[in-house]
């Protein structure tokens, strides 16, 4: 009965698809699109799309070309939202069936080599269209472009992104939870950065990045208590947006609450993000975690009291990995000591049950225990705030200014079923991009990412609508 | 068609009756209760009970006892959620027809001179049956008397609690907001306070206690940036808990974001909570707020630099705001002045238009402006956080003990109408003090609070069958 509109394809069946086919199923202001949700499983399609009105499940191998040419040539546009890995491999089919695309992920060295065959074959790969990567671009260039517009240099660029459970539900002493493994988040908190400040460009070596981490107090939202570490490369950001000569700070960084990085760095003393194989853990009659502590801490080496260390008095192990903690210099002061011991607890790494098997190093020793204690309960919620502050100077004297965008978003709970902050900030932005494209907004062909006005104020303009809230300010 | 089951009446159609009447009318132990709502206006009782099945609404002046007296003796029992002016004429009535009352509101001297009356009725006046005084007693007893029965000492007891916006609500310099005229909540601000510290009796000028504020983190809920104000006389509290011997630290105290206090002191300085009619307010033609603040910060009188402070040209009263700030002592720190100013703004104190005829003191002034500035916004949620520790000894040297209890709530919108966590967490446990008397669970008369067992334990208990989560602890 329905005229036949556009239709959109979406491969992946992940949290983030769902505000994704719910946003471009209910667009009141093109044709009723039509979406498909393709996934490795119907079962996660069906259940994806379960009473979304023109929205169907399909079953499909994405490494069976064949079947993914088959479902690209029934659409308009792509989206992909699944592991950036696969969008190369994506891209080609759409580039050959002459269909635009769109992901969340940011642009790697296999898709920016698509870039001259994209723009051959008059197609767009839109990237980087989530959060972080997505919004992020789309608040930072409209900052800048307005700035420049009004003759104004960028002095200084500096960015706060996090995925954080909301200040109720970080209810444990890192005030982290992880909706996923945990192996990549802490690995991510491993990685090097460089970034300018003040003119001087700092690079921090991966194995500092915990100690790097800075207070921050955001001066419109005082209630967080924040910290920051710098997010890899910032200074690709100063050249991407165009301010890399005028800017003398670029700064891109990650959000925690605060005293997380300063529990993480001391995990990582202790070697509990030590990757490779452990000894003692290659046996197949694997110790309890309590024995493993005590070996990372040394504590049957040398005794640091005539406390017993087995537990059999209350205390007495506390005390002993509290002394043990200060006398391998892991930590200066014994309240930081303590709270090292409470994470400890808290994840049960001195518990005195077996190891799993599957465990070989101690990274997944505690890999193991944080999926299990630090993930998200019933009714719990994330959180996602993303704060860019840019100051503007004006050759001709005009006084600077300072201007911030600021997003706040909470998960939320409807009739039962849930959508995650995060889900719903990059699912959004991602259906729009294929809004934006089947609109044929957008002009440009080739690998592309949200940085352009024709992209990024309509985008803008249109997840307001779809209630996602930005606060905009300005201050001289 | 109904069998005829017990009945209460609710005095007072606030924001704390709703989530009383929908408690009590849903409660499913026991007959239907059916509730009647009485307001000064019917139209405001008319609009409290929409909705609710099994809830009426009457109009009622409390002032014509003849009318309050006809009302209460239609009812089994009575809850009185009017201002704590209001309960002692009430209770009078209530003994007269010997029907149990209950009050959120602290006994006062008006209240305690009922207990022989009371007493002799039969009838028994609960009082203190909210959040905060209220819940706050119910965990206090809870885990004092658990403590008692175990041989153990109370060492210290600490209570911390607060009525804050959500965290995402507190986006304003203050990081609070007012829900009602901020009057109140501002002089409370100021009231002296006593509390024990290590076995020390410290007292604090009512003008000093915004500067005895103190940073605080739960280590549970390590996302919110806290601080702390001694909250009036603690020591009484160690009475009525009977641990003034053996207690060294009895202290409660009320929440706020951290900076609320330290802003709040500047404004103090100012002269912004001056209650004495000033001057300038006097004439019919008043001066505008930005003429009123030079005035307080006497800046007509001394330049402090040749920057001219009419605001022509920008930056330059600014500037002159934060140099005065800093010359007249209210700010030690450059930073600290930036943030004041910042508060000043946000609060309209700078502006060019003239203060309404009805402010004539600068307190009527700074009221006013918060009012219409730290309002709630549509959508904004409230919050309520309730946190106690009390440290247990053994005198048969078992360990020391930390038990902790804390109650997290967010205020709610459910099919449109919104509940603050405030109400929720004042309206049930009056509600729940009501249930129990109509049960027959409560044995004692006169006028009392909950802080013995057969009230404490079916109330929490019941507490959490309604929903609100009481997080209990214990450390060694």
């Amino acid at each position: 009965m329905d005229k036949v509109g556009p239709k959109v394809l979406i491969l992946g069946a992940g949290r983030v698809c769902r505000p994704a086919a719910e946003f471009l199923t209910s667009y009141q202001n093109i044709d009723q699109v039509h979406v498909v949700v393709a996934s490795l499983y119907q079962k996660d399609a069906e259940e994806t799309v379960d009473g979304i009105k023109n929205a169907t499940a399909a079953q499909l191998d994405v490494s069976d070309t064949e079947s993914l040419s088959n479902l690209v040539s029934q659409v308009d546009v792509v989206v992909s939202l699944l592991p950036a890995s696969f969008h190369a491999a994506i891209a080609r089919v759409c580039i050959e069936l002459k269909k635009h695309l769109v992901t969340a992920s940011y642009v790697d060295d296999s898709m920016s080599k698509l870039e001259q065959v994209a723009q051959g074959a008059g197609v767009t790969i839109l990237c980087e269209m989530g959060l972080d990567p997505g919004i992020d671009h789309m608040l930072s260039m409209k900052m800048i472009d307005e700035a420049h517009a009004r003759n104004g240099k960028i002095k200084a660029f500096t960015s706060f992104c996090g995925g954080l459970p909301s200040p109720a539900a970080a209810n444990n002493p890192l005030a982290y939870k992880f909706s996923w493994s945990p192996a990549g988040a802490i690995r991510a908190g491993r990685n090097p950065a460089v970034y300018k400040f003040l003119g001087e460009i700092i690079n921090v070596d991966g194995s500092k990045l915990y100690e790097s981490a800075k207070r921050l107090r955001l001066p419109e939202l005082p209630a967080f208590a924040l910290e920051h570490l710098p997010n890899r490369n910032s200074l690709m950001y100063g050249d991407l947006y165009g301010i890399s000569k005028e800017a003398s700070t670029v700064y891109r960084s990650t959000l925690r609450y605060e005293g997380f990085s300063e529990i993480m760095a001391i995990l990582a003393k202790i070697g509990f993000f030590d990757a490779e194989n452990h000894p003692l853990l290659q046996e197949t009659n694997h110790p309890t975690y309590r024995i493993f502590l005590n070996e990372l801490l040394n504590v049957n080496n040398i005794s640091t009291s005539d406390t017993k260390i087995n537990g059999e008095e209350s205390g007495g192990h506390d005390d002993e990995l509290i002394s043990r903690l200060m006398m391998l210099g892991h930590c200066k002061e014994k309240e930081l000591a303590v709270k090292i011991l409470k994470t400890i607890k808290f994840l049960g790494l001195h518990e005195e049950t077996q190891i799993p098997e599957d465990c070989s190093s101690a990274f997944s020793v505690i890999c193991q225990r944080m999926e299990q204690r630090m993930a998200y309960g019933h009714n719990e919620q994330d959180m996602v705030l993303l704060h860019h502050e840019v100051e503007v100077e004006y050759p001709d004297g005009r006084p600077a200014e300072k201007h911030q965008a600021t997003l706040l978003e909470f998960g939320k709970t409807e009739n039962g079923r849930s959508t995650t902050a995060m889900a719903l900030t990059v699912g959004v932005p991602a259906a729009i991009g294929a809004l934006l494209l089947l609109q044929n907004k957008v002009q440009r062909k080739g690998v592309i990412r949200p940085l352009v006005p024709e992209i990024y104020i309509p985008a803008l303009e249109i997840l307001e609508a779809a209630g996602i809230k930005l606060i905009e300010r300005v201050e001289t």
